[in-house]
Order: C-alpha cells, then sequence, then structure tokens
C-alpha cells in the first residue's frame, strides 16, 4: 500500500516501493496532467483517476490575455489536448466538475463532491495539483457577474463573450503584477478604456524598484495606472465612480492548500506545500505539485512561492513518476521569468538587489544599457540589464527590459545561476553574435564586465 | 624596454614588466583598435601607432552585407568611430594606407610602406591585428574590377556603388558559408538575379550536414544555388556564361600572418598565430588579437582557427592591455556563432557531431523539433535544434534553425559549455515562458531531456 514515508521533511526517503493500484490526481491543470501522463509513462496498468474542479484540463491559464486581446482565436487552443485525448490515449479517468473537499491520509480516501453529490474514493498515491487561488477580495458596488478573476478558463469565455459583444467600454484592473498589466494590454488592444489600480506605490514587485520605475513610466504610457490605490481608498472610490463595465482583479494568487494541510500537510512560504525533491510532501503517499507547492530555489538554498508555468510542468512530471514507482527529481527553481508589457519585454531570473539584501547577501546591482541588436541594424533598441551579484563575485540574478531581446537572454543569467558562475564567468563567455541579433559585444557581456570591475574596485 | 618573454607556448610568463614607452598594433579593425584602446586605458601617457593598410579603422566586417542591402544607409555608420575620434579623444597616432612589410623582433623595428614610402618604426610593444585574408582565387574569364572580396570598406562602397546604379543586374558569389550566404542575401534584396556557386556539396560546414541541409533547401527558395561547382568545373563555365555583372567571392578567409610568420612567430591551426591567454605570440613583444590568432577552445582543449568579431574584440583588449602593461586573459572561444540566411536564424556552438567525432570524441546527437512561442501564440515557428553530447552526458555543442529564436537561445548552451554542464544540467535549467516568447517548455529543455534519455537508454 504505497512507499512508507521517514526521515526529515527535506530528506524524505520511501524505505519500500510497493506496487501502486490506483492514483489520484487532485487537479487536471498543467501540474495534474502532468503528473497523470507522466505516471501513465511509467506504469501502462494503473489505474488513473483525474478530479479536475471546472469543465476542462490541461489548461494553460497563461494564454488567457492573448485569447481575450483576439490574438488566439478559440480558448481549446489554449488547451494542450481535449479531455477525450487523455481518457482515450492516455486512458486517464477524467472527472470534471469534482471539487475535493477532503483528504484522509491514513486510509488512503479523498473525498470529493460532483453534480451536488458527495462521494469518496481510496488511493494507493495521490498526487496534490490543486493550484492557485485568487486572493479573496470583497468588492462593494461592483455587481458579481462583472467581476472576473481569471483563473479558469470558464471565466475567460465568459469575459471574451462581453469583450466580442462591444459591451466591454470602460475596464477596472486591480493590481499591477505579472497578470495584472498582461490583462490591461488585452483589454486595451479590445478598444477598452483601462484603468489599472495597485495597492503598492508601483508595478512589478518582482522587479526592483528602479527597474519596475522603467516599466511603470511605459504602461502610463498606454492606461491609466493608479498606484497606491487600496480597495479601502478614495481612490478607488473614484475609479468605482466612472463605473467600469467590467473588474479584472489580478491581485495574485495564494496556494490551494485548505484540504491538504486540513490533512495534515507541512507548509512553508507563503502556506504552499512543502515537498523534498522528488515532490513529496509530509503526508504518506500524497505527491504535491504546481502552484499549491514551494519549491526549492536553488538561489536562495531555500523553498520559495513562485508559481509559474514551466515548474508547474516539471514538479507534475516528478510527482506523477515518482508516485507511480519510477524515479524523476526536481532540481529546483532559480525564479527565472519573463512577461511582455505592451511594447516591453520584462524579464528577471535569480534575486533582485531587494530580495537579496532581505535574504542578508551582501549583494550590489550592476546596471547598463546597451542595445539588443548592432547599432547600425534595423530595429535595433535599447535594453537595460540590471546584474545583482555578490560583492565576492557570485551571479545572484537579474533584470532585462526593453522593446525586444529581453527574454532569451535572461536564460543565460539562469544557466549561470544554475552553475554557480561568477561575474568574471559570465562576462568571459564566448555568446553569438550577428548584427541582426546583438551588439559585438552582447549586453550581458558588457553589464557582466561592468560588474567584475565594481567588484575589483571593492576588493 | 618591454616584457622579457620566457616558458613554454602555452605558459609564457613575463619574468619582469619594465616601462613601455612606444606600442605599435598592426591593423586598425576591430582587434587592433580594441587593442590601441584598451592600452590606452592602461597608461595614458604611451605613444601608440596603429598602422592601417586602409583608409578606414574599427570598421565592423560583420554590418557589410546589410550595408549593400540598404539596410544601413552610409558606409560610416558601419564604423564604430571615426578616425578623428580617436586620435583626438584617444590620442592615438594612426597611419592610413600603412602596410607593414617586415618585423624585426630583435631590435624592436617594423618596416612599413605609406605614400610608395619605405619606413621603419621602433617599438618596446607591439600587437599584431592583420586579420583575416581572403583565399586566393585566380579568375579566368572576369574583369578584375567587377570581382569583390569584402574585406575592406573601401571594396563594400565601390559596390554599393554600383548597385545603387542598378548597375548589377546577375550577381555571382563564390563559397556558400556564412558570408557568401549573408552577401546572396544582400544582392537579392536589391533585385539582383543571384547565382552561389559552391565547390563542397553543401552549404555552411560549420554545421552538420543534416542541419546544413534544412538550410540549403531554404537558400534554394531565394537563389541559384550551385553545389560541387570548383572553379575550375564545367559547371562554373557555364555560371560564367550567363555574364554576371559583378562576382563576390566568399570562399573563406585565412590568418594574415606572412609578416608575422616570416619574423619566426610560431603557427598553428589554419596558419595562424599561436598565443596564450595573454595573447602573447612566441616572439618576445608581441602580442597578436582578432582573425589571425588562433584562440584556446575550451571544448576541444586546444587552439582552432574561428575568425569571428567577438573575439577579436575580446582578444584586442586583452593585448592590449597586457602589452601596455595591464593586467588581462581571455578565457577562450566555444565556437559559438550566428547568421540570418533571408529568413532563418542559423545558430550554432561548441562542435557538431562531425567536428566532435573528428576529435576523437564518442559523442552522439539528438534533434528535436519543438516551437520558438506558446503554439497558440501569433508568430511562432518551428525550431530545430541538434544538441550534441558524449555518451557520458557532457554537453558538446548544439545548432540550431528556425524562422526565430534560434540566435540568443544558442548562448543559454554557450553558458552551459563554459561551464561544463551535463546533459541532465542543461534539462534542468529554469528558463523564461510567456506565450509570446517560448513553449512552456523550452526547446533547449526538450533536446536536453531528449538527450538525458538517450543516454540513460545507452548507459
Amino acid at each position: 500500500m504505497g512507499g512508507r514515508v521517514t526521515g526529515s521533511l527535506l530528506r524524505l526517503t520511501v524505505s519500500s516501493v510497493s506496487t501502486v493500484r490506483r492514483l489520484v490526481v487532485v487537479g487536471g491543470g498543467a501540474a495534474g496532467m502532468s503528473a497523470a501522463s507522466a505516471a501513465r509513462r511509467v506504469d501502462p496498468t494503473l489505474e488513473i483517476v483525474v478530479l479536475e474542479a471546472t469543465g476542462y484540463v490541461a489548461y494553460g491559464l497563461c494564454g488567457i490575455p492573448y485569447y481575450l486581446a483576439g490574438l488566439v482565436e478559440r480558448a481549446d487552443e489554449l488547451v494542450a489536448h481535449p479531455a477525450a485525448y487523455f481518457a482515450e490515449r492516455r486512458r486517464l479517468d477524467l472527472r470534471m466538475h469534482a471539487e475535493v473537499t477532503a483528504l484522509d491520509p491514513d486510509r488512503g480516501r479523498v473525498s470529493y463532491r460532483q453534480a451536488g453529490r458527495h462521494r469518496t474514493l481510496g488511493y494507493d498515491a495521490l498526487v496534490v495539483a490543486a493550484g492557485g487561488v485568487p486572493g479573496a477580495v470583497a468588492l462593494s458596488g461592483v455587481p458579481r457577474d462583472r467581476v472576473f478573476t481569471i483563473r479558469t478558463l470558464e471565466d475567460a469565455i465568459t469575459l471574451r463573450t462581453l469583450l466580442d459583444a462591444g459591451r466591454v467600454g470602460r475596464a477596472l484592473a486591480v493590481g499591477a503584477g505579472y497578470i495584472g498589466l498582461e490583462m490591461a494590454e488585452a483589454l486595451a488592444a479590445r478598444g477598452c478604456a483601462v484603468t489599472v489600480v495597485e495597492r503598492l506605490d508601483r508595478v512589478l514587485t518582482s522587479l526592483d524598484e528602479e527597474v519596475a520605475a522603467t516599466v511603470e513610466a511605459h504602461v502610463r504610457e498606454h492606461v491609466d495606472l493608479r498606484l497606491s490605490t487600496g480597495l479601502d481608498s478614495a481612490e478607488w472610490g473614484r475609479a468605482l465612480d466612472e463605473q467600469p463595465d467590467v473588474v479584472v482583479l489580478a491581485t495574485g494568487v495564494r496556494p490551494a492548500t485548505t484540504v491538504a494541510a486540513a490533512a495534515g500537510a507541512y507548509t512553508g512560504p507563503a502556506g504552499a506545500l512543502l515537498v523534498d525533491d522528488e515532490m513529496r510532501t509530509s503526508l504518506p503517499r500524497i505527491w504535491a505539485a504546481g502552484d499549491c507547492i514551494a519549491p526549492y530555489h536553488r538561489v536562495l538554498g531555500r523553498p520559495a512561492y513562485v508559481p509559474l508555468g514551466p515548474a508547474a510542468n516539471r514538479t507534475g512530471r516528478v510527482a506523477g513518476t515518482v508516485a507511480a514507482g519510477g524515479t524523476a527529481s526536481f532540481p529546483g527553481v532559480v525564479g527565472t521569468a519573463v512577461v511582455k508589457v505592451f511594447d516591453l519585454e520584462v524579464a528577471r531570473t535569480g534575486l533582485t538587489l531587494a530580495e537579496a539584501e532581505a535574504a542578508g547577501i551582501d549583494a550590489v546591482a550592476t546596471d547598463v544599457v546597451h542595445r539588443s541588436r548592432a547599432k547600425y541594424y534595423p530595429g535595433s533598441a535599447p535594453l537595460s540589464v540590471r546584474l545583482v551579484h555578490e560583492r565576492t563575485g557570485r551571479v545572484l540574478g537579474a533584470q532585462l527590459v526593453g522593446r525586444e531581446g529581453a527574454a532569451k537572454r535572461v536564460d543565460v543569467v539562469a544557466a549561470a545561476l544554475h552553475a554557480r558562475l561568477t561575474v568574471a564567468d559570465l562576462g568571459a563567455l564566448d555568446l553569438s553574435y550577428a548584427p541582426p541579433f546583438a551588439p559585438v559585444q552582447d549586453p550581458l557581456l558588457m553589464v557582466a564586465q561592468a560588474a567584475a570591475r565594481t567588484r575589483e574596485a571593492v576588493a
């Protein structure tokens, strides 16, 4: 009856692996379907049940802004495969509109509600891939059916229908993080007059303030941005006075851990589930993956809550593989993310200076502004790069902002973080050059070499 | 009187550094001007003389195709700074149209010819940055003034003038390497009927044959490509029968080492100058940089001749810094290069499978075709990635071809090569994702994970 879990949280080991007959996956999003598919690859005969709260599985939440903007025609384009594919080709027992209400890890049973009825299902192994839930926000003065949180495809389809019908003249986006700004861009692209309100005095807290200021200035060219506007402020009241046709909430997500935590699973940063590198929770026979866990952050050296798509897929795959008796492990994240904000590419990896300082690291930032291509090549645009590094030279992170060339350049720094390179190492890389793609000295080399000189000056 | 050089070639050490009073730099291209500028930063009072064979300094040869295509309006846009800038701001003694004829390392004297007169100049330190010279090709049946090699800005200006005057209906490009294909694209963009002839039976020998075949098919959509066409073949005669208005030779370059080699400098691969990691040649008080040297190749573990712009700049800077008494070293190359071929981005780094096999390495290649962006996002295009790796897992190189997304992705592999990562490490990287920029699992992760599975199957 499943693997027994022993030892401390970060070094959980399975003392014996017995045959798993039924795997239950809670959540049919990216992480859950990755887990179920990976489990199928490990064990062709395993019974695999997926309990999904909505009417869709394997949907990509990240594509929703582009669907709303009209760049993606149909909602089903955001779905990796239709449910029938998973049911037939991968022989998964998909139970839709099934909301999990309780876990009993001692008896290996999961309770859920479906079509108004309570049901119970036994399991030998279970993967919690319940995702994230939007922060609870009570909005006064806005009809409930005009408020969208955009965490489900259904929600997105409803909003898109309103947009297509020309019924959204004014839109209010709440939150100026990644999703809030992507939604603002999508709504503006549909011709809506968009106001973005943000409780804090800045946009994109995943960036250092100086870097975020560049993005903020660009956002203001496209929409009405109101910072320091909490939902209880007079400014918020004024935003509502202008009677938005829709309100889109993008105030961030918290991990959907209520059920697992109630069953006794250990939780960590932001209340997310703690897991080992094989995605094992502190509960026997229960693994977890995706936006409900705090994976290991390689630069911080401890778990962190950074809910993003690639890690959801990867941790799902690891959880499903291991839960089904296979071998896999997740090497952790370094916090790489990129977002398109109107005409800007905004990318980051590792730690910001603020994050490094908060973690007690003696860090400095080196900034350069260089170009995306050879200066004489058409389309060449300024690219701002901030490199965050220890005074002793180790690279800690980077932030890039520009009209082009930020997204994939940040991955070079992600690789440098993985390999624990120094600024001197980074500045010594043999990076690609041709006038249409980069200046002869890539901006990453410029900033790393400048950082290395800073370090020499300090040393 | 300069640093004395002792020891073996690859471990040359300066036993004492005395004051350098006059530094002579042979060649005012990217490497030479980088050397001269770096030397000025080290020593504000040093006398620095640059001997340049043409009428321009600090010109970027890589930009010439875009100048010919009309994407870059004026030739002087390809020049980093005008000569006056270097003369006044950096106090460099630039001697133009000065062709170096001999070096006397024992007496520290360099001979050159300028305006028909022979001159001699003493030096305390000298940097050879003579660049590359086109392979000597004797063309019968083509007027000499219609044959271009495009290694000087003057040559490019002459050809551009012909193009602007509408005097080039038919153009013949000889060679299907990087430059030959860039030139073919530029000439086709100007409305010329372009024929490309290539001695070998394939294009781009810097790629594996299977990868080059993809590029070849694309080239054939735009120009008349004739492979296996040597200058003595009947096919070549037919190409000439069609009476090209211009012939552009792009048959590769060899290092311009005649003078240095005659003075006794050690040479290595392709006859290029051998240098240590501080760019010191085997001759006392003589350094070298740019397209005339064979820098250390980190993956091969020995010198290799890979004449490209970034290394020219970097090795120039190191040579100039050290020659002037400063401290610097060059960490070597990994053979990263990218080229735009019509609508394709073609990138490579490290070793091809053929190169690895030629070096006696037990290597395999793993190929995947994935996408540049999320499949539903507009502009998403197929991206072919070949990863070359040791059977034991070490990454050896990569080749990427696609309409977009190849150029900067290859840099992640360049970083992996620098850090000697395995395919498992590469597959574990936390790379950036957003639908406009990448699929949720980046093509690099897909190929690395596939390679890791190959490795397990082999092990």
